[in-house]
């Protein structure tokens, strides 16, 4: 299999550990062994999340998890403020529109972050939002939301505050409880380092007291149905689960464990800042402000000069290092390096050596060892 | 982890090699490597359709399958006729319900199987009906539905043809494009012998015709950007999907390519005489009537004086082997022998072992080793 390095913002790299624990036999999912694996998973997801409250595994990617938080909180017609700074915050608009959801966008230029102030504005402005959508992480600009800051102005409204964190938990800072988030949801394969394929909501009562009034309109993505499965002896998932997978993010999740939230974290911050001073080391320019630049993945100006497939084309066949594109009209305008999950000094080093290589190759008038020389000094 | 012989309607025991397939390093789901996989993947997943059409992965459980089927070729408020004889039949009524479709039921007594005749006098009766949904292969009962006799019906009238062959795909004969089949749906853990928590779904030019005409009412679900993402370059999904689980399925598709479909199918017609076999040489009763008895799982009737944890809890216990219950109001009357998948000789005469046991060992007058017998001589 292709041994290319993938500084994506997701999938991410795999450790061994989590690839050998998803290859064990697959067992009932009905059964009482396989419930207390489920369990075990859900309640080391809430300590990532940061909840009292209960989270739940869905069989899908992080656009699944997106579609359960708004098509079972907002009845069609019903109004929903979603802020929109990228891809990702666009795609909460797409699932409001789908479930005939009266999208109210709140929109700020890609690359920079919503204020808290933005915020109450508009819900000042309009009382009947039913709830609010914000992308914490937004993986297509590299921009990190003040998703705290929000949460203070959101306690002053009734309005369900919906946090997407698919690109953040276990990266960046997040606190469902006391930031006063009612619905989060998160994916697999980004800084938890689990495979694609599983995403993960968590609701408080608030949620669930809304929940409770409003018919479904998805059946496979019905909350309802997860909180009742999940709640039975043993606890199931409503339809067959990806069993496979969860033994692979329960073992992603020990391995979060063992290293410390925090600690992770803290790690994350450190490899993005590693990251922001080694692009400009190599005389690279950051895409949104530094201020707001996100802790898992880092997006960057694409230089005069060259083309998108002159730099990634060159790291991914010359020197095996895949790192992302821009997306929609930031195609060819930037691209992105991902340091989520189990990344560390080392994938950075590799990087930045490529990177280096890979612009002197292309004449620009740089010192190549400038980008590992400030990885090294972030870490040191 | 626990090595208990899984002879469930799914999930089904997976070859090592699957396993081992499924834990190769993640790559970029968006990489011309992973185009590869994904283009070789869903080729196979057509020759088993028996299919022209092109077919779609789907990061989700069976259940996803079924609703993209439905919410994507039926608007609200127009007619689908659901066939419902079982638990599978009944959850297409349900997703119907979900999004607003007006679902008319042709109800069959569960453990029976529909006519063509009651098809064609339910269409001949409404001339409104937009969709016939049927399980082929109803799980909840044992039964098999004359899934091409219905498609000869189906041709005379212009309501789309939705077939669910989650638990008989690559076990039991389904020829999509003969059986005039316009949307067929599986699973990847029943007979194709995969890791659960993938789907599939493949359509005909009359479905996307239908399909193209309506504005979807779910998002992740919504095939027109499976369509679209699929036929760029490199052909991807529109959400990141379970990389892993791909490689899985590829490789059991692999598998079954090797043995060859035709070969299969005859396999589980003989392991599935051959339960029935047993199931008589010990005395008990087969639930549906033999003529309609699945080729992938064998419902028998739970004979008086034992309850359901009598005989599968000693089953799984003393024996580990485990069995599938009976669901709904079959819940105690019956339970379930699946023998879909990789199942030879050697996990039925297992299984025939243990229950000639666990019958003697609740007092049954019965000669414990006629169901291995039997399995012997339908195998011979």
């Amino acid at each position: 299999m292709d041994d290319t390095l993938l500084m994506l913002p997701g999938p991410t790299t795999v450790d061994p550990r989590v690839l050998k624990a998803m290859s064990d036999n697959i067992v009932n999912h009905r059964s009482a062994i396989f419930g207390e694996i489920f369990t075990e998973t859900t309640e080391l997801l809430s300590e990532v999340f940061k909840t009292e409250n209960q989270s739940y595994l869905l069989t899908g990617s992080g656009t699944a998890a997106m579609e359960a938080a708004v098509a079972n909180s907002v009845k069609p017609g019903e109004k929903i403020l979603n802020i929109v700074g990228g891809k990702f915050g666009q795609r909460f608009i797409q699932i409001a529109d789908s479930f005939g959801i009266d999208a109210q966008e709140l929109a700020v230029e890609w690359g920079t972050a919503v204020t808290p102030q933005q915020v109450e504005e508009a819900l000042k402005n309009d009382e009947d939002i039913k709830a609010v959508t914000i992308v914490h992480n937004e993986t297509s600009t590299g921009v990190a939301a003040p998703i705290k800051e929000i949460g203070k102005v959101m306690k002053n409204y009734d309005a369900l505050y919906i946090v997407d964190t698919v690109s953040s938990l276990g990266g960046d800072k997040v606190d469902v409880d006391k930031y006063g988030i009612d619905i989060c949801v998160t994916g697999s394969q980004k800084c938890l380092a689990a495979p694609p394929g599983l995403s993960a909501i968590t609701l408080n009562d608030d949620a669930w007291k809304v929940i409770d009034n409003i018919d479904s309109k998805t059946y496979y993505l019905d909350m309802k149905k997860y909180c009742k499965s999940g709640a039975g002896t043993p606890p199931e998932t409503p339809y067959t689960p990806s069993v496979s997978l969860i033994y692979a993010l329960f073992e992603a999740l020990k391995i979060i464990k063992e290293e410390g939230l925090d600690n992770r974290i803290a790690r994350h911050e450190t490899a993005a800042e590693a990251t922001r001073n080694a692009v400009k080391a190599l005389n690279l320019e950051i895409f949104p402000d530094e201020s707001v630049s996100s802790a898992t993945v880092t997006a960057i100006k694409m230089p005069e000069g060259v083309t998108d497939s002159d730099i990634r084309g060159i790291m991914r066949n010359k020197y095996k290092v895949e790192l992302a594109g821009g997306q929609d009209h930031l195609k060819g305008n930037i691209f992105r390096i991902g340091h989520m999950g189990n990344v560390s000094y080392k994938e950075l080093a590799i990087t930045f050596s490529a990177l280096g290589m890979t612009l002197k190759g292309l004449d620009f008038d740089i010192d190549m060892g400038a980008g590992v020389s400030a990885v090294n000094e972030s870490f040191l």
